[in-house]
């Protein structure tokens, strides 16, 4: 299917805002990038504020719908962390606006929106933690500090966006693997 | 001992860099940042470009120091990793320039500088790479893919940067072991 014309601004300016910064991106840098008129890329955003709360805000119900799912379904703690991290990995690596929003972008969203993002964030990152809570209490993980877990288990599949590209010798299910057996089983034979 | 005012401006830089973006930073705010005339700051660095050329190449010369060492000592692949892996624990938490260099704003280096940052980092990613391939075939570690593990490694520390404040609760000690026991020994009990 054909991406929508709203998608490929979305991830056009998150390439943008990611190689430029956002401050620097200009509603006119965005629609030559997707070869629209500037008076045309007002009709489906308004600016590049705009642009910016969609990407964020679309992002974190995305993350919360996953969350949600996962929670919905029974399952140990470390099936549910390892359901986790496999959507972080298919989401930095099939969506480029993911990452825009959750690393550094939304920093610059306006208020009230920044305080509304931080607030889906952080309900996201309670929900997570609590099930690592669940899993240490379980006997499933290890008595880490559930905090640093879960900032290092996001942060750990940061890279991808920056580097994978379809087609390469490795498959997107390789590198999930790969990662998930890093992540929860440790490096150590 | 007090900071130098190169030190100072340095680290002024990559805080503005970060907020703002590269583009989007002037000399004017650095010099109001770090309270100096722009024409002081003139003194220090000619411009912005120079600013950052020097923190993206003295860390890249400062990940190569700490790799020279870890590769003069005797020791198993496993501890070569681990020493490796508090290195940047350490260099996150204590040099906020450090991550400036290495995760977005050396994308606006000049060249022939951007093409020498990368050749530094190439190579420190490659003798990173080569010891995990040496603890793979000495059975240390399991047979990960080198290149995966090494960005899931260098990336799962990223998030100290925004998040670690000194004087909380959580010491930089117990925030190297617990990052430490994550990567090499996993989750799962």
């Amino acid at each position: 299917m054909e991406k929508s014309k709203k998608d490929q601004i979305y991830e056009a300016a998150a390439r943008l805002f990611r190689d430029k910064g956002y401050q620097a991106t200009s509603m006119r840098d965005l629609a030559k990038e997707v070869g629209l008129q500037a008076s045309s890329l007002y009709n489906h955003f308004p600016s590049k504020a705009d642009v910016l709360r969609e990407i964020c805000m679309n992002n974190a119900q995305r993350f919360l719908a996953g969350m949600h799912e996962v929670e919905a379904h029974e399952g140990s703690a470390s099936e549910k962390i390892s359901s986790l991290i496999r959507l972080h990995v298919q989401l930095s690596i099939e969506d480029v606006t993911s990452v825009t929003a959750f690393n550094d972008e939304w920093r610059h969203l306006e208020e009230p929106h920044l305080s509304a993002f931080l607030q889906l964030r952080k309900n996201y990152e309670n929900r997570f933690q609590a099930i690592i809570v669940e899993g240490i209490a379980a006997g499933e993980f290890k008595p880490v500090n559930p905090l640093i877990l879960s900032y290092t288990l996001f942060s750990a599949v940061r890279w991808l966006y920056d580097w994978y590209q379809p087609g390469k010798k490795i498959t997107a299910k390789m590198l999930e693997d790969e990662i998930l057996g890093i992540l929860m089983e440790g490096v150590r034979k």
